[in-house]
This record gives structure tokens, sequence and C-alpha cells, in this order.
């Protein structure tokens, strides 16, 4: 008998996290469904968890082992959590990829940078346009958000027809991109909604949003109440914002200059893509440099504190010829992600140290959310009167959060975390597997497990110190010479005349005077006694028990 | 002709970070000033800038060349941040400590931990008692904060009057510990203060602070809400937290149970001398099993996601042999200080997989903080009319705000960070001299300087991974067999058959045979040369220069 056709659910990357988004939808008899992706992001490592790594994505490793079955990757947006991982994955995937034309173009640099063929991308227009890709057609539906031509997705099945909302927030005068349209949304919803898979960021954020167009004025106020230049950051990807600081900084009649390399490429490509009109006109530094900083507005990177980004170079002095003094402001139009709160108070202070006036979001209204607030997301529910709820973008406190936020309201809904594999095909939707899932790091430039082993070695020596030991054994299976010992790392014992490689060397070298021949030939055994050894002394003398490597250099008879 | 006498103000610590606060007065002839030390607090180190570490304190180099000039240390109130330095700075400035009994009871504690003589410790009761110490007459003035008995200081000296006001708040009902209690402060200020060192913390916090005694309804009603087990966390020192928890339980029908050796410790030492009366009884852990989950409150530690706390034990299972479940709820009765909210998401997700409900203090009026807001500062300024004001507590930031807050309404305000020496004696204060200040380290049992480099390397580990080199040269200064490569913490070459530690011994062979007689001979030119050669193919093959360690065997003719 021929399995029944049925709807399937499952995120990669998303559900359990803010960040690194990746989603499965399948149609079609118990595994051997078609599948489609939608998006394929990273998220960003911190110093806890994963030291040294460059960036985190979803370990694919099931999805690449049924590649054959992938009809199609679609991007909802041009942001780093959405599409960044592209360039990284796809080529285990080998899927074509569908975006709208600005995000297509962010698409296609991420498979360019790694080399990837970007042929690959096809741009498509908005809904009603359909993509018809195996047994899934598919629409994007604009939505605002705070990139231009973020998109819904309008996902029809033969079993019934799938929103999935992307980012997005309730915005009717976004300044870039298109203005949600209820109207739209409510054509959409009219055929029926069999499942609605919405963010969640925002869950507990209890007061509907705040439009973009709320901002100008009082960052425009604001400007106008500095005497010297002033700075101001969000994250380079926010268009919209970077319009509105441009606009507020003209309005108070000053000059507007953009520094870093990753802001000006997406006012370029906006621009290009023809997703953003009426930029202010910009200055170069040279330029800038002749003007008094009482005429001049700056906009640079560097929202979350990052190392190497605008902020932290003014910070610690000089950016692109640009120093700040006292009597000057920045401007942090943007909300810290939890995580780089240390990162960015210690940019605030070093500006204050200058005498430079800090001004975020909790001294007035500089900044607004993307995500769509609480009642928000009541309201889309309103909207669409799906059958079925899945919470989607948040860590697993969102998830049920706002999944209870739909059982209240008599709405079907699950708690379907990264591998829940979840059944729409009936009436509720049901969790019918656990796909084993994880993250995948780039680690310089190659790409290891989280569970590898390898960022926790290093988590260790980050914690206990490294000790490495040599020693030589000659053609009789008789240590020559001492131990030699290098600590990297770790203090030297208090006070006293000894390092504490000397002690270490010393008590490894009483280890082998003690040492049975059978162990002598045994680099194993030996390779155990040593490190115990070197435990042993280290916990004794310093309080640490460092990370052992030994090695055994054998002399071999002639 | 002497030197006139002057009266300086110095912070070691706690000027320039919120934690580790260490403040110090001096009266007397330029570079003959006797000295009190007010205060000798730790602040606790993240995985970002100090890995391993397990306690910062300020480095007080500076003050212990001059010990012999310290005639006493005042602990304004036993929070670690005030005096969890004591026992392990204590042997290198031997000077008399006092406090106040509850104080007193925990700086003894702190002493004997460290194998420490705590009988320098001396008991003095609250103002008017004055403790006389070289030129200083020193008065404790009780006022409220988070912790029983903490006090600020009346510092009278031949050059006038200084209030230090500790940590406070203006609670007219904390409910645990002296409220705060204005005719006593205004007979201090009546007869003239000269300067006013002031907590800093919450001058960005807009609104006048809130009393311990709003909680208690608000906690109570959550509870009667909740169907399953109620655990809440805070602070183990928050006594007053700790009461108002357990009468909330109390109120809402519960039996308590008070969980954690820190908690209990609390609890103990504050009954003990005297400060906490009419806690309610509680149960043992035996008896809360036999109670229904509906009957029970649980108070645990943990309020910042550490690792081996209460609330991550219950996160990962069991703690105690409590497991928490579906319809239960968990109370965050704390504040999430920066840089710790990537640990209390995790708990709070962890929870949220178990069907535990989570509540913060963003979800209801469930938290108050322990220090003056703005409008609180500008009530103390107003009280105490100081000549000079000179805010502490507090990063950069919030002392840059406080001075301003104190310049706008007349008052001559300092902005003195870490190591800015003050003098007093004038009408206006004048940074005289600028110290060389830092940070010391508890590494393991060690105490080393955050700039001996040892830190840096472990970082540099977990960021770059290790890798540790042994050769052998014979006696006639020729390599003996090849090289031998561990790696530690980095990844192997993608799809390649050789390890990375393979691809960097045939490296070094290749340099050793290219090696000149000369650089054979040289230990320190071998290791230059096969340091660049690890670091060089490190980069190439996986992206990333390690940090490397090379250990060099030379066999030496009979």
């Amino acid at each position: 008998m021929a399995k029944k056709n049925r709807l399937i659910y499952m995120a990669l990357g998303g559900a359990g996290e803010i960040g690194m988004n990746t989603y499965l939808y399948g149609y079609g008899p118990e595994g051997r469904e078609r599948f489609i992706l939608v998006d394929i992001g990273v998220t960003f490592p911190d110093m806890d968890s994963a030291p040294g790594v460059d960036l985190i994505m979803a370990d694919i490793a099931w999805l690449a082992e049924r590649r054959d079955r992938i009809d199609a990757i679609f991007i909802t947006h041009a942001h780093e959590d959405h599409v960044g991982a592209l360039g990284l994955l796809h080529g285990a995937l080998q899927a074509p990829v569908y975006a709208r034309p600005f995000t297509a173009a962010i698409a296609r640099l991420k498979l360019e940078e790694r080399g990837q063929d970007s042929s690959v991308v096809t741009e498509v227009g908005p809904f009603p346009v359909v993509t018809e890709v195996g047994p899934f057609k598919v629409s994007y539906l604009p939505i605002s958000h705070s990139i231009p031509e973020s998109a819904g997705l309008v996902i029809d099945t033969p079993a019934g027809r799938v929103v999935h909302t992307g980012d997005f927030k309730l915005d009717q005068s976004p300044l870039v991109g298109e203005a949600f349209d209820p109207a739209l949304w409510q054509e959409v919803a009219r055929p029926g909604v069999k499942a609605l898979v919405c963010d969640s960021t925002n869950v507990f954020s209890p007061n509907a949003g705040r439009s973009e167009a709320t901002l100008i004025e009082p960052i425009t106020a604001l400007i106008a109440s500095a005497d010297g230049m002033v700075v101001a950051t969000t994250f380079a990807s926010n268009v919209a914002r970077l319009k509105t600081l441009a606009e507020a900084g003209r309005a108070a009649g000053r000059s507007i200059l953009v520094l870093g390399r990753a802001m000006q490429k997406m006012i370029a490509v906006s621009q290009q893509t023809g997703v953003l009109a009426d930029f202010p006109a910009t200055v170069t530094p040279d330029e800038a440099g002749d003007l008094p900083r009482g005429d001049l507005m700056v906009l640079v990177t560097g929202s979350q504190g990052e190392r190497r980004a605008g902020s932290a170079q003014l910070a610690n002095g000089k950016y692109n010829g640009l120093v700040l003094q006292s009597g000057d402001m920045f401007l942090f139009s943007s909300k810290t992600i939890p995580g780089n709160e240390v990162s960015v108070t210690r940019i605030a202070n070093r500006f204050s140290e200058l005498g430079v006036d800090v001004v975020d979001d909790q001294m007035g209204h500089f900044h607004v959310s993307g995500h769509a607030n609480r009642p928000d997301l009541e309201r889309m529910h309103t909207l669409m009167q799906p059958q079925i709820l899945i919470p989607m973008h948040g860590e697993h406190r969102h998830l049920r959060e706002h999944a209870r936020l739909g059982e209240a309201r008599g709405i079907a809904s699950v708690v379907a975390p990264n591998g829940a594999m979840v059944d729409l095909s009936g009436n509720r939707p049901k969790i019918v597997e656990q796909i084993e899932t994880g993250r995948t790091y780039l680690d310089g430039n190659v790409m290891i497990g989280a569970m590898d082993g390898i960022v926790r070695d290093r988590i260790r020596m980050a914690l206990n110190g490294h000790v490495a030991v040599g020693i030589v054994i000659d053609e009789d299976d008789e240590p020559l010479g001492g131990a030699w010992v290098e600590t990297h790392g770790l203090p030297d014992p208090a006070g006293a005349d000894h390092t504490l490689a000397d002690l270490m060397e010393e008590g490894i070298e009483y280890q082998l005077s003690r040492a049975t021949n059978k162990m002598l030939m045994s680099d194993e055994a030996l390779e155990e006694v040593i490190r115990r050894a070197v435990r042993k002394i280290g916990l004794e003398i310093v309080g640490k028990k460092p990370e052992v490597r030994v090695m055994i250099s054998r002399l071999v008879g002639a």
C-alpha cells in the first residue's frame, strides 16, 4: 500500500535560539517528501561557549544526506541570521536559490565571498508572483522589518496553505521598504491558512511596536541640541535607520559622512536595487575634515561594540582620521543584543573618558525594534486565523510563551524546537520524529562540529592553562636526561625560588626514576603517569589542573 | 619650612568600575599623610577578559609600600565588593579593621577563610560612637541598602568633615536593617560637610527608588497564583529580600525551604548578630519531600546564573533531591548584572523546556534596587549641602554623569577615577597626582597582576589553539629523527589525508633540513624558525595562528 502524503515542518536552526534561522518544509509520502528550505543563517559566537570561532550555523548533516530531495532554497530577507550561511553551506545542498532583488544581491555576494557559483540565485517578484517548485507554490509577501524587501512566504501545498512570516513588524510608515499592508495579508488569509509559522522574538514586549517614522523628530531634536560633532551607529543593514539618521542630521543642518565598508556597501546595494531613494547627499572624509565639528553628522558601524568596528576604533582614538573630543556626542540608535552589554559599555566608558556625551535609547526615543511585539503578534493571529500556530525565531522560552498566546485564543499551537519534525496534515500539529540537530562552527577556515571537542579543549586551556612535556628515552628504554616542561598561561608559585615548570620537571623525573621497565616501554603508560603527576602538582602548587600534552622521543639503536 | 597639612582622597578600586571598592583617605603633610582605607572588595571575572581567574581586586602595591602609614581599615557593609578582598590583601596591609557587628562577623569569616588572624577586627557601634585613629575621627552612620547594617562614614579631620555614603538607598521601610533617617543625616550635615563621597551606581535611573516593603503584596499574589512548587532566587546576602520572599510564601500558605550554604550562612549570621528577627520557620529538605508541591516555597542561590548555584542545578535536573516539573514556577527576584545575561537566559530556557514558568522583574514588581536612583542622589545632595562632591561606585560614565548632576546645582564636583589623588584642602577639589593602579587576580591560589601576561596567554590559546613541538638534536648538532608536533584546540584540514600536526611536522623537518650549522647550534634561533613555520602553516591550512612552545632536547656526547 502506498504511503499517504504528508506536510511536514522542521527547524534546523532558529527554534531554540535567536539566530541561525534554517527551516525545512516537506511534502510527500513519509521518508520521500520533497523539501524546500527557508533561510540559511548564522549566529555569532561568544567567548563563553565558542572562543576563537568565526561563525555559527545549523548542522545540516541530516539534510545534506537527503539533498536530492531539496527542490529550492528561499531567502526571506538579507539579514546575516537568515542568509549568512548560504556561501558556507550551499556546496553541501546544491539547490536553486530564490529571493527578491535586494536580498538576491546580498545572497550572490555571500556565495561569491566563499568561491561559490552565484548564478544559482534567481530573483523573484512579490505576491501574487508564484514560484512553483516540486509540490510547492511559493509567493513572497512583502512586510515591514529593519532591512529592505523583507517578506513572508505564502507556501501553497496540496495539504493547504502555510504562511511563514519571516522577521516582521507591523509598520505602516517604515520609511524604507514596503509598509505593512493589512489588506494584502487579509487577502492571503481568505482561502484559509493551514499553519502560521511566526516570528516570536518580541513576544515578551508588552506594548505595540512603534513605527520607524516616530524617530525622525526626537533624533532631529537631539542632534540640534549638540554643540560638537554627532556620531551615530546602528546595524549596517538597517537601511531605514541609516536614512532616518541621515535625514535627521540634514534637518538639523549638518553634512552627512558615512564611514565603514559594511555600511557603505549596504547603502550602495540598496540604491542599485532601487529600494533606497532620496538618501541625503554625503560628504567624503576629506570634505568633512574642512567642516566645523558642529556642522557634521557621522554614521559608523559597531552598534554592538564589535572590536574592529567604527565605534570601537573611535573610542580607542582615531577612525578614518576622525578623533572625538569633549563636546561631541555619540548616539547608539540600536538595542544591545544580550551578550554584548560588556563590549558596548566598555565603549561608552571610553567615550565618557574623552568627554563625549553618550546617548542611547534609554535616554529618549532613539530606536524602534524591527520585530512584532506581543499585541502585534495577536493582531497577526487575528488577521490570519490559522488552524495551527508554530512559533519560530526564538529561544525556547519565546516559543513556549508564543504557543501559550496561540492556545489562549483557541489556535492549535506547538512548541517545535530544532529537530522536532511536525506533521501538519491533520487538524492538530503532531511531532512525529526528533532529528538530531546541532551547530556547525566556522573555525578559521575549517568547518567543525560544536561537539568535536576542539573548542572544548580551547575553553579548558583558557580556564586551566597548558603544559607541554618532552622526554627522551634511549635505546635501552631508559630516560635520557631530564624532563622538559613548558607551561603556558599558568602562574608560578608565589615567592618561591622555583618556577612551576621546575617543580613539574622534578616531579616527572621522580616518577620516571620509579617507573618499571614495562612502563618505560609503553608510550601510553608513560603519558598517563606523566599527565597525572603534572595535574597533581599544578593543583597542589598553584591551584590549577592544566591541559597536558606529552611528547616522548625514543632513540632507536643502530 | 614644614609642609602644610592636606586632606586627600584616592580610589584604588571602584571608581571606574562597579565592584572592587577600595578607597583611601589621607591627612598630613604631603608624602607623610596618615591613611585610613575604606572597604576592600572584589569583583568577578568574565570569560572575555579574565578566563580561569577566581577573583579580581585592586592592585594595592602603592599602598602596601606605605603600609606603616595606614591607621585603620573601615568596612561599610558586608557585600563581596566591599569586604571580599580583606582575607586576601590584609596580609600586605596589616592594619586594624573596624566594622559594625554583622559586618565584622563576615569580615572575620573572610580573614579566617584565608588563614589570617581575625582578631584584628573590632566591632563598633553606630553614630554618635566615634573611632579615633590618627588624625581621623570616624563614625558609622546607618543607612538602608540590600544587606543588614549598611552604613556611611562620617570622617572628621582637621580639614573638615567628609561623608562617605557607602552603598545606599533612601528606604524608610526596609524590613531588615535600619531605615533611612533624614533627621540623623541632617544632624550630621549641620556643622557643614567639606566633601560628600557618594554612591553613583544608579545615577542613570530616572525615577525615585522604591521601598522593599512594596514587594510583599505583589510577590504574595504571584505565589498565590501558582499551582505547583514555587522556587525563588536572589543574592544570598540580600537578607531583607529573603525575608520578603519567605513572608510572602508564608502569607500564601506555604512552607519555606532554604537551600544552599551561602544563603543558610547569611541567615544564620544575621540571626546570631541580631539583625534578622522573625524570619518565618523553615522546613528541612526531608520534611519538604513529604509536602504537596503546591504547599512549598523554596529559596535558592544563583540569581546571576552562576554555574554551580541552586538555580543552575535545578535547571539541569536535580538539586538537593528537588526536581522541577511542568506547573512549577521559578522567580528571579533580582536584577541581572551586565555580563550575566547569557547565563541567566540559559537557565530560563532550560526551565522553559521543563514546562516551568519563569518570572522576573520585567513581568511585574518583584524586585527593588539597593541603590539610590537619580532623584534620591539629588535628595542626598540637598540634605548634605557639601562643598565638594566626589562620585564613587561606578564606571566612568556613572561618575561623569553624577559630577554633572552636582555641578548643575553648584557643588564643586570632580571625576576622580582609580588612582587620581584629590586634594580636598581648598574650596575646590584638585587632582594633584595620578598613581598607577590596576587589578590583581586570584588565579587558582596565586595572586597575579592583570598585566603579567598569564591571562593574556590563556586568552590567546582560547582564540588560536596551542601547538607543542619537540625535536632532538644529536651530539653533532644534527636533528635526530623527525619533529614531534602536538596540537591542542585546533581543527584538522577538511577532507585531507593528513592531520594538521602531520603537515606541521613536515614543515618543521623541511626547515631543519635547510638550517645552517650555526642555526642548529642555537636553541634560540631554532625556536624562532620553528615557531614561524608552525604559525605560517596554521594560518595557511586552517586559518589560525596558534600559540607555540618548542622543546629542543640536545644529546650530549659521552
